[in-house]
């Protein structure tokens, strides 16, 4: 007799449904692999009467879905629900309270309180497990405490949010400006009706805040990463950035310097052959920089039921098996406060684009704010206009601090030649 | 007290010294991370004079490395002597009998015997690990047997041979021909004196039968693999697969089709704007498809001391951990005998070359062997030349099963314009 798991899912979205549908249809298979038959026994959801593609019948319904934590015919708690506080949080907390594994998609609640639920995961000696939360179907979480638990990580470098890559990759195909793609990524269901979650960046940050604690070995910290969107990248930006041979993404970026760690999330250029920039629509990938492994590189879809489903089950799967890491990728008291570098000390290269009248002197004005702030140009764009229109000036810095960067930034918006606010991107080398 | 792990090594060359190193050097880390001390306790090699590279105080020097398997101050054995057969798969035997967990890079011991030690380790309960053995520092078998455990695998496709594809991207970059890029390969490293065994295909069969069985639940089946080397492979055809959009890769192909494995290792032109197309040099890439997560694609380092190292500590973190997965991905009574698809049977699309004499009729004589084998013409080119003088026909196709295109190769062979064996390249639609 094949010995019995049983799971309740708490939330029914996209995410949860496919999550019980791949339970159900792929169930032999499963069986085959952990030696033990996952079964759906009760959920919790907001509506009970809306079909969701899977039979519910030997499945609970439950309405208040913290109830899920302490019942009987319950052995891990999937928790779908989302958002950083109120139910979701509750839910977890008192599974693992209740010394019930929990396996988890969700973001922001490791992102705000990983340490928390880590410590209360060990003290309670039960797996928190979470691949979904981060970049879908691709097992980054498990590349990352396991796969690479040998190497001391460089940097890790991600496209985490396939909302902003899908707006991106379309501005860069098709020529056309952010609002119009957005309104299209809207009508086709790629971005939400209010998308500031997305391309402000701040889904990307809950995901890299993950990424950066298990690869240097501290609790995920949303204070000290600096975050940027997308919504200030036009077409011309896209344009320039494919005449230097490059293309625009949104990034995560976290690396140690000096013994200090970055965590930034902001438009990049990046080199057209780097494996990132060839990762197109709603893909994600992750670039991970060891010591041991070099580059490696993750490429898969980063949402949607199948890819997240298949996240979840894999973390049910290990719970299975027995396999228990901790949640951090060590145990508690081996988790280091480190010292984080603020976003003025990060060294890179920049992408500058003044819009300027062209008149004598603009560019030795410019050219005297560089020189100025000590930032050593790399190259210099001006294609030919009519005397006295406004013209592009694009310009590609040499590494130099962001401290400076600013204050030429200050410097070049004095100039009454300049018209508008300079566009800046950072350029990272991959 | 930390606890400790006591580890013997079997084999000193380029990963071996790696494997030691890195125990060493991320000592600290490896700790933190699994909460156990790994310390190697003792070693064998061949030569006991060498320099490799790290401190040999306090490891025990063992002439004999089989009396690894059953040493008191031995917890788990790594053996990285390679070869299928004698000291290697006689330690590996004895150390699984001895119950002593074992970590493997040797792919062919894998490949040819891969069956019998996983009963052997099942019925001692101990893990038998062996990530190193595939695609050096990529973690492919974790992702494999654990990170989409949840999915039905419909296709698996790699680049498991660095050598292979450094002399390919490099006959790409620089138009020159195999023997010539070969001599360079040599002359730099990254290919061995006697190269066969890479550009042959056989290294990368070893690897492709280990992760058919992972991905497909039976044990490696070398025996219905089909296996072609790089050799043939012209400067021409790189000229023609880039006309095409396309890229030549040795690729490994497993898939199921109607019920059947296709085990496959062959060039193959695949688009140039597939992810394997863009893996150059000395990395190796798979790219896996699930029914649920999609398209996966890893890309990393094949080979070498760091890569290798990286993957064989991350397995010993494993066991420190208490992991335990069944070697092959299921236990042994779950292992099935899968139907094979003969490679007679399997369907492509194929880029054929013919050197024809530029006379009229040729080409009504060569669509008349296409049209009698029922295989339909993609897109044909044929550049101008002189009368009478030897010209290529170049013609791609429409899928089409692999007897069908036997026999109008061999059709082809009997035409009198026909100056040279044709060129058969498969196309993998990626």
């Amino acid at each position: 007799m094949t010995p019995e798991l049983k799971i309740g899912v708490a939330g029914l979205g996209t995410v949860g449904a496919g999550v019980v549908q791949l339970l159900q249809e792929n169930q032999q298979l499963i069986t085959d692999r952990c030696g033990k038959h996952l079964r759906v026994t009760a959920v919790s959801a907001r509506s009970k009467v809306k079909d969701r593609g899977f039979s519910m019948e030997a499945v609970r319904w439950v309405d208040d879905p913290i109830l899920l934590a302490v019942m009987d015919d319950v052995d891990i708690v999937v928790e779908l629900i989302g958002g950083s506080e109120g139910v979701a949080r509750l839910l977890v907390e008192n599974a693992l309270a209740a010394e019930r594994p929990v396996v988890t998609a969700n973001k922001a609640l490791l992102a705000h309180h990983g340490r928390k639920l880590a410590e209360l995961a060990e003290n309670h000696g039960v797996p928190l497990a979470y691949e979904a939360a981060v970049a879908g179907g691709i097992p980054v979480i498990k590349v990352l405490r396991e796969g690479l638990a040998a190497n001391h990580i460089n940097r890790v470098t991600g496209i985490l949010n396939g909302t902003c890559n899908y707006i991106l990759t379309t501005m860069e195909k098709s020529g056309r400006d952010f609002a119009d793609v957005l309104q299209e990524a809207q009508e086709k269901g790629y971005a939400e009706a209010d998308p500031s979650f997305d391309i402000d960046g701040l889904d990307a940050a809950h995901k890299l805040s993950i990424l950066a604690g298990l690869a240097f070995g501290f609790s995920p910290d949303l204070t000290t990463l600096h975050v940027e969107g997308i919504t200030a990248i036009t077409a011309h930006d896209i344009q320039y950035a494919r005449e230097l041979g490059h293309a625009i993404k949104l990034l995560g970026v976290t690396a140690v310097r000096d013994g200090k760690i970055e965590q930034r999330v902001h438009p990049c250029m990046i080199p057209h052959d780097a494996p990132l920039a060839t990762v197109d629509g709603v893909y994600n990938a992750i670039q991970v920089e060891g010591d041991r492994v070099g580059r490696l590189f993750l490429e898969g879809r980063g949402a949607g039921a199948g890819p997240t489903a298949s996240s979840v089950v894999a973390d049910l799967i290990d719970i299975a098996r027995g396999t228990y890491i901790p949640p951090l990728n060590m145990t508690m008291q081996r988790i280091r406060e480190p010292q984080f570098s603020a976003i003025e000390d990060v060294e890179s290269c920049y992408y500058l684009r003044l819009t300027v009248y062209d008149r004598p002197g603009v560019l030795a004005d410019v050219a005297n704010v560089f020189r100025d702030a000590g930032i050593s140009v790399r190259s210099l764009i001006q294609h030919e206009s009519k005397p006295e229109a406004p013209v592009h000036i694009v310009i590609t810095t040499h590494e130099t601090r962001e401290s400076n960067m600013q204050s030429a930034l200050e410097k070049l918006a004095t100039l009454q030649s300049v018209i508008e606010t300079p566009q800046r991107i950072r350029m990272e080398n991959l």
